[in-house]
């Protein structure tokens, strides 16, 4: 692949970008092979969706730094984000479009391995990349890769879940462990070394949460806490809703190596990035069966109650500690950390 | 805006992509103002279609350098090239997902002007940013603004134009004169002070060519010439259909500052990105009455014939010189121009 003359071998070059030849042959040979179907053969330049229900629609762009760590890489991010951006408004995804934006130098077998990782990511959740664009910019002008994806799917949740649903003594629960993605991400930047290495949680959380959307209308609220962290997704709601969200510090779920290397690097892990979890605020009477329900999944495993919406004090989020003292958890105001998603 | 205490004014900070407090600032004060609409107003991670007929779906990424150039800028040249990719399929464009890149320290009132010419353009032409996605990377790490623009749209044509539709005697349309777009970006780059300064034509061209689809089945395929120039597009059809593709050099439309910068610097217009125009194929018997239809349009007063499918040489495009020779066009194998669209 790439041999042709006068063309050195598996490096991006700016010409992979200009349309002409090697454009097509990039998308042919990296794109087109992992990603085959119908709906991308026809070569046009939008997608046609065959539709007779409501959609939803998503775009993500994903910067990441470094491109691979523990537990993924840039390539499951994109679509495990894009996925689960779809699966929280209560859609199953359909289609994926993906744009790529290439650093002229870059290995080509880099992108192919990212490319690989697209495409098995896709195929195991039944989604399917049905277009796309490719830019190469000069050495320089980019941090190697950057990736945008936008997804489409097709709404199936009994009821869209939704922050105007929620309700006073509603009860707010994490299908997993926090923070593992971000430092997961952080410890391959920084090359930590952390013992007993963390991974990234990554992961397309529609087979977990569907079929509970699909079930009960027990769901008020549906969230992943990506960038700002759990902190960040509370206080959203706390300000939509002018309620007061509480919740218990015991109750958080962290992975000992997550909670040891947060308390060594002083970093608190309500603030940390998270690519494999999310957060719903269910119905009180339905957090038992709820919980049941996730519990059975793989994914959910670790699913659990972290507290309670109340109606005082308003529009705050509270975290009562291991001591019982209380204090205001406020949103992410600083970068906490940078490229992680 | 932005004069929070401890926070510099005016600059994009890694924080305004961190998730948190500054990202909902900038998104609030920079990207919502300006496209309010209701679906947006959900603030959902993904917005929600209602639909229900086939839809298009395409997406892009712009990475131009510069930003600003005559006649457009990034943020016009994201939503036209969009729109432009859903009316090549015969789709109306109704929805645009909208991503953002941003280096650190960029700043915001060049977000705000390129936010500003976005909701601009997106008005126009009746379609609506829903959703969008925004991420800051460090200084360095990005050259400014990268922006990603996703679309969906509803298909409208009568009959949807593609290269299977092809056939020998049809006859092969510009909609406007070539290479301005390409030309206008290269002169603000290298500051080349081209007497007569010359504009991109950037524009939407859904309202010159959806009619004209609605109205007929008579366009076999349209394209528009971007990255790669005419030649590439020609090309590209050529290959697909194994058809030759005859084009005559004095029927180019061309304006004359355009030529005259084209042979000053050696380069071929035919190998120019285009973004205002599009290429036509249309039935031999249906090409007076589609000329007509698109002169009638302020964006099509420019529209010619310029050449004419045939069976051989296979799968070749072929120039006939003003001198009454011939000559293959190639299909565009180096980097002509990065960094164009």
């Amino acid at each position: 692949m790439f041999l042709k003359q006068g063309v050195p071998m598996g490096k991006i070059l700016l010409a992979h970008g200009s349309g002409g030849k090697l454009t097509h042959e990039l998308i042919k040979e990296v794109f087109h092979k992992r990603f085959s179907n119908p709906v991308l053969a026809e070569y046009t330049d939008s997608a046609i969706l065959d539709y007779k229900e409501p959609l939803a629609f998503t775009t993500d762009s994903f910067v990441v730094n470094p491109l691979f760590f523990p537990g993924g890489d840039i390539g499951t991010l994109a679509v495990c984000g894009t996925i689960n951006d779809l699966t929280m408004v209560g859609a199953e995804a359909q289609y994926l479009a993906l744009s790529m934006i290439i650093e002229e130098g870059t290995d080509i077998s880099l992108i192919e391995r990212i490319a690989t990782s697209i495409a098995s990511v896709a195929r195991i959740n039944k989604v399917r990349v049905v277009t796309g664009d490719t830019k190469v910019v000069e050495k320089g002008a980019c941090d190697k890769v950057f990736i945008n994806t936008s997804g489409v799917g097709v709404l199936v949740a009994k009821k869209k879940p939704s922050v105007k649903n929620i309700r006073c003594g509603d009860k707010i629960l994490l299908t997993g462990c926090l923070a593992n993605h971000g430092l997961a991400v952080l410890s391959a930047r920084q090359g930590l070394g952390l013992k007993g290495e963390i991974k990234s949680d990554c992961a397309a959380l529609q087979g977990l949460l569907l079929p509970l959307l699909k079930k009960t209308d027990a769901v008020r609220f549906l969230r992943d806490p990506t960038r700002g962290g759990a902190a960040t997704t509370l206080n959203e709601v706390a300000e939509s809703t002018g309620l007061a969200l509480n919740i218990r510090e015991d109750a958080l779920p962290i992975a000992s190596k997550v909670r040891a290397a947060t308390e060594l690097f002083g970093i608190d892990p309500l603030y940390i990035a998270n690519e494999g979890i999310a957060l719903l605020i269910v119905a009180q009477e339905s957090e038992p069966e709820a919980l049941r329900f996730l519990r059975q999944h793989p994914l959910g495993r670790r699913a659990c109650s972290i507290g309670t919406v109340s109606k005082e004090p308003k529009s705050k989020v509270i975290l009562e500690t291991s001591l019982g003292t209380k204090r205001i958890v406020e949103m992410l105001s600083h970068d906490m950390l940078p490229r992680i998603c």
